[in-house]
């Protein structure tokens, strides 16, 4: 029991490192918090086309894990924000994420160049479907393909056209 | 495109915050990271049992999205570092993520009390699979349903026993 | 190439023994199907509660693969039918399989009894997630775990009661 | 609990539907099964590169479900065969399935023509990944995304050369 409260728990040290993060109060719905701001601060955003994102990160070092790679749950943000963004239209309200599946292909150094891209794969009534790509822009290797499902009481027709599938 | 910067990438203000995080650099390959102390902080361990490991843990401010609740990437953080505890096993090397998936069944406001539970499924090879359940400990009410792989070249045989599958 | 499509396309004689298959035609949207039957022959339902369903099944010769364990084609299947029955309320309209996630974490034989459990998880919307366990009866050993989210524009009140989530 | 037994239970005359199959038996560890023959017949594969290989296959009657639309089981099989054909290569023992996740994002009907691709993402030690996506070779619609993990102790260099990942 010992090792696994040391692997999950935190040493009075690094909780006194943490606590003394003073997290500014955000208006709740308004668009941005401190964790988003956390997960991704530094994050560019390339291109974007109906249905499609396409971003730049470099790894900092304050989403880096205990090796020293991109943390895993760092991927799963970017995985969740960037998939998210594939499907937002003007005008329509952000829907709510379901589901999520990722597959951890490769590792990502702290200062690697990230290419981040997300595609809108479909929707069926609200519930809709985003496709998301993280590779190592200098080397082209796959870092994690995540798959990241969306729910919202009103669809997007605008993304998907005469693609959109019926119930 | 704006609109989908906006969402994506931070205001001047927001990224001062970030940028004044100051993050200790950690010695790679030891314990600690701090992104780990981020987003566990404050976590509890209650039990621990061969291939079981429960825990308690209040949704602090720092890990709520825009609109008030325990963000997706957070949940998604805690699925891998709770996943992966039970199938931790001392002097056998940790092994790497390679598939997790979730599902977001409910919602956990900021102050909320968590009761998380982790259970190591079994292995195949160097291949272990655990499942995470993420409960309001008040309610009952399931906020996350998450199943984490793992992988390594060495299998932990103290933890599945006879209940081992082969490949 | 040709490895690849010997594996994939099938020899004359396998080719004739599937064409020689009489398949009775169904009709649309009545409840059983010619690859329901294949897939689920034999099964006994032993138990069912509100969100919950307990069946036993014996691995039959016409769902093993090439190395005579249950096809994973078969698990998937039993994963989208007995998960999806857990949801199934009187009167209200099936719902759609929207995302489905499995690991596979041993195998079963010929001949094996296989218990299959399906557990309603919760909802959110008209979006319903179940959790199903496939186990080998005589061992307890945990074949699959899957999980497998439906969508509908109806939600089943009925079986979650005040432990539904709201959007 | 009626409902459910007959839901998932077979009526006499479909029982005898199925139980007319004679299933010749195969020799295990031959490389087809009688399940591999009823899922994929008719497939054909289109082209093969290193990590690559797509395919045509008309939904037959025998696949469909309850509403006409080809079945969920089937296509997790599809995703669970074609995935698995793009990592194989000659003489390396075929990897055991270990994770399968897919989004079903369109219907397909009775008679419609799929256009089925597999492409291997990367692997990490034994550890394999590939995304299969099914279409609508019409429209193209996207049917169903789908990922496979796969495991095995021996790793496919040919494949990957200098893009495969390091634990």
């Amino acid at each position: 029991m010992e090792k696994v409260k040391e692997l999950l728990q935190l040493d009075k040290e690094a909780e006194e490192t943490v606590s003394r993060l003073t997290i500014h109060p955000h208006r709740v719905g308004y668009e941005r918090s401190f964790y988003n701001d956390f997960g991704l601060r530094g994050i560019r955003v390339d291109k974007v086309e109906p249905g499609f994102v396409s971003c730049t990160f470099k790894v900092p070092p304050r989403l880096t894990d205990k090796n020293g790679n991109l943390a895993t749950g760092a991927i799963a943000n970017i995985v969740d924000e960037v998939g998210g963004s594939a499907i937002f239209v003007i005008g329509v309200p952000m829907k709510v994420s379901v589901d999520m599946s990722i597959s951890f292909l490769g590792t990502a150094k702290l200062g690697d160049e990230l290419e981040i891209t997300s595609k809108a794969l479909g929707e069926r009534g609200g519930y809709a479907g985003t496709l998301v790509h993280i590779r190592n822009k200098a080397t082209g290797e796959l870092i994690a393909e995540g798959r990241h499902s969306l729910y919202g009481n009103e669809s997007s027709k605008l993304l998907f056209g005469n693609q959109s599938s019926k119930l």
